[in-house]
């Protein structure tokens, strides 16, 4: 229960462990296929572009990234906790003039204060958001920002990590241009694959670049011929095949469940763990927390290690300590996809209350 | 029995499938470490930068390359096959002036063809090869090669795939600076790691670079603080938990039957195949060929999809077709890790002599 990787279901851990076969074998080709189609369905797409990068979260960071900018673009990066932070030291490897909107680690933006960032930087290309900041638990609210770049003709970056499968992610209803997750929080399949999507838009800037993108493994133009390419589908890479077969069962998973039954889940689950962390004298830190991410002040005078081997110790559950600045002072209580149970929502409760006597 | 994901045992299987733990839990944190070290005896080197990249084998070129080389450097690279064709891509994207040496598809290069290059392009940082050429089954000699680039104070990058775990490869004997290769050759285990290997030399030259790594997925100096850092373990990317397990089972298995017994196993499968398939009048490509990739010229007008189709159909046997130039002009048959066995070289033969009928 802590900042993911999530629990696995059972399933998914058979499907992952089915007899390898080739990447070629026309079954793969099918299963894959599939996948992508699924992934457009978690994402509420039609993007054609929709497919897992064959590399763990950060990678879908890095792939967005490389791809729909080059060296010498313009970027607005919103930063307001640890990923923000990451997403503009990516951007900077890859020569990209980032403009920072800073804002205190576990608040999140109000549409005024991006709106005039965009107004102060016009001629910047995108601008990137961390829908659910993992190291803060900040849920930002993205339709109206979206909305409104949409309209300045800014291309919109978001980083849905800790929300994908646990909180809507509406690619298509939002204008959401590129959107990178990972498979190890609220889609609940081990970590190994970053599920990325690109709309229409996207994929024109890409084909409209000035110099190919930097890096080989990651360049979309490829992967595009080997992910849509169907019958003429192009060799590019050997994929994590066992991975795909775990996330076409996690993503089986979630459809069965519902999206809508799911995000409610979440937010029940969410609710029960609000109140009774509150009662015990915890305080969020976020002004908007994500139902999937619960980040708390540690109360003064509490041993944060101390508390936390207990809790994996005697409970067998694993929470998150803070990340960089907020080492120390916070603990994060991940309620990701099939973790998110009133069994184990009482159960870190009954467990924080005796470790922390 | 095609040129990779190759057969997985079932203990790896099993291994892949235990319950995802968190990554930054101490009973992963102790078997990322044994995984490392097992690497290490695998590799055949004391080089404390070894680790599996979280990504594809493709992912291992690309990190191996973006690394040692920065935009501007000058490297040689010996192009026999697809492979070598691919390094020379992947450098250019990186802005690496590249001099290539061709030579003809399945053939290997000689000492005196690279003494040659070496000396005509003496500014050259570093020289690349590819040790197994999944495309044609060359199979290139590195001793004399490796002496020789040591001599010359040139950095040698070799791109291990199809060898690993199916043949030597002495990195510290043979003086190589960087290497990398892919779990789903001979290693048998499912394709989702690319394990590297970096001498200290290869080191020292990464840490003087002028400019930063140009992309964070695969920056060696974050990656190093994150492989060797033990206690200090500083958080970079969440890595495949579960294809950890697997590749640490599949590294067990190998150091189990012991390396030379495993490359004596190799050495026998391979000339068991290439009397069966020369006995029915098939000719091997390469000038020296790999013991885990068997490539043969396919006969005069026999159609190529067809008899690979019924060896699927009929025999559940995988083999490849060619790749690029070679499409439709030959087959390739792997006797990689777990599937090198004589059973699997009898039905092949079997298969085959029926299939062409």
């Amino acid at each position: 229960m802590g900042p993911g990787p999530s629990r696995v279901p059972n399933r998914v851990l058979r499907a992952l462990s089915a007899p390898t076969i080739g990447h070629l074998d026309p079954q793969f080709v099918e299963l894959l296929d599939d996948t992508c189609l699924k992934l457009r369905q978690v994402f509420r797409t039609e993007n054609p572009l929709t497919f897992p990068v064959s590399a763990t979260g950060m990678a879908g960071m890095e792939c967005v990234v490389s791809n729909l900018l080059e060296a010498g673009d313009q970027a607005i990066v919103c930063v307001n906790g640890l990923f923000g932070g990451r997403m503009v030291e990516v951007m900077e490897r890859h020569g990209i003039v980032v403009h920072r909107l800073d804002a205190k680690w576990g608040s999140s933006f109000t549409e005024d204060e991006v709106a005039d960032v965009v107004h102060r930087h016009p001629r910047a290309k995108a601008l990137a958001m961390v829908h659910a900041e993992t190291s803060t638990g900040a849920h930002q609210p993205l339709a109206a920002i979206s909305k409104m770049l949409h309209e300045e003709g800014m291309l919109f970056i978001v980083d849905a990590v800790t929300s994908l499968g646990g909180h809507p992610v509406e690619v298509d209803e939002w204008h959401i241009d590129a959107v990178y997750s990972a498979t190890q929080k609220c889609l609940s399949c081990p970590p190994g694959l970053a599920p990325v999507s690109f709309s229409p838009a996207a994929v024109e800037v890409i084909e409209r670049r000035k110099r190919p993108v930097d890096n080989w493994y990651f360049d979309v133009g490829m992967l595009k011929n080997y992910y849509e390419g169907r019958s003429t589908r192009a060799y590019h890479h050997t994929p994590p095949v066992n991975m795909i077969f775990a996330l076409n069962e996690a993503l089986a998973i979630i459809l069965e469940e519902g999206l809508e039954a799911r995000f409610e889940r979440h937010a029940h689950m969410h609710k029960r763990l609000r109140a009774g962390l509150e009662e015990i004298g915890l305080e969020y830190v976020p002004d908007q927390s994500l139902h999937s991410m619960n980040c708390v002040w540690i109360p003064e005078g509490v041993d944060d290690a101390k508390v936390r081997s207990r809790m994996l110790d005697t409970y067998g559950i694993e929470i998150g300590g803070g990340l960089a600045e907020m080492a120390g002072k916070v603990w994060r209580i991940g309620l990701m996809g099939h973790s998110a149970t009133q069994a184990n929502v009482d159960l870190v409760l009954a467990a924080l209350v005796d470790c922390l006597e």
